[in-house]
């Protein structure tokens, strides 16, 4: 797996994806980079501090925009394991984060099934991007709640 | 003003999108309401904190879930002076809110002019309420930045 590849900031945030899941939490993990150096990385925490804006995402986007000094992280890449759920688009659309990578597709809640795009116009996306690991963690979670 | 009002409330809000004026914030202020009793409020801060995740609205969802220890806040209502954007409904999906109270619409940022409905089926929304104040606010202090 080359350095700074897709591939390999996405295993970073499947990282945290996994640190999420031993603490119970819905596994999602993300990650920002920039300049190819990773500024912020952060999991799901949404069940530790009672509170659903604790998303991974949310909390990588307070992170990177403290560490910048810069609300705006246009210069930015969001790694997510899961497809972003309308809130957290709706955070990267005041973002305009440059670019938006996730691994899964979340048909039920992910901001894709919105038919009016709700991301920034200049905000590029790729997806499926390790897809079945991104996948499978969240798998094997809600099988250990059956 | 009758006591326990919707327009009782909404003033409450209209108190702390001032507070968020006087720091040169864009004027916005919430507050959450659970069995006719504030228990949250707090107004936009995304200048102070750097942070576009900081709107009045997610700052009111995170204090109320914390004080009644429920991420889910099906009775409770949120009064916000201004229509809530596509992120703060998002979070306002996750956690079910039982009523949406806004003063004056956003038609370029606001969550409605979305066509597939944001919030969860579950919450009620009333809109307009004293939305010349609340609008005045937000004109007032786009003046004062020309």
């Amino acid at each position: 797996m080359e350095n700074f590849s897709d591939e390999y900031f996405m295993k970073k945030a499947i990282d945290e994806a996994r640190n999420a899941f031993e603490k119970d939490e819905v596994p999602v993990g993300a990650i920002i980079v920039h300049k190819n150096r990773i500024i912020a990385k952060s999991h799901n925490l949404t069940e530790m501090l009672t509170d659903f804006t604790a998303h991974a995402e949310m909390q990588v986007f307070t992170s990177a925009s403290e560490y910048l000094n810069n609300k705006y992280l246009n210069n930015c890449t969001l790694y997510v394991t899961l497809e972003p759920c309308v809130m957290c688009a709706g955070a990267a659309y005041w973002t305009r984060i440059g670019r938006i990578v996730f691994g899964s597709s979340d048909e039920n809640r992910g901001y894709e099934r919105i038919k009016t795009s709700l991301l920034h116009p200049k905000t590029k996306v790729t997806k499926g991007v390790l897809k079945e690991e991104c996948s499978k963690i969240i798998t094997d979670f809600f099988e250990t709640k059956r």
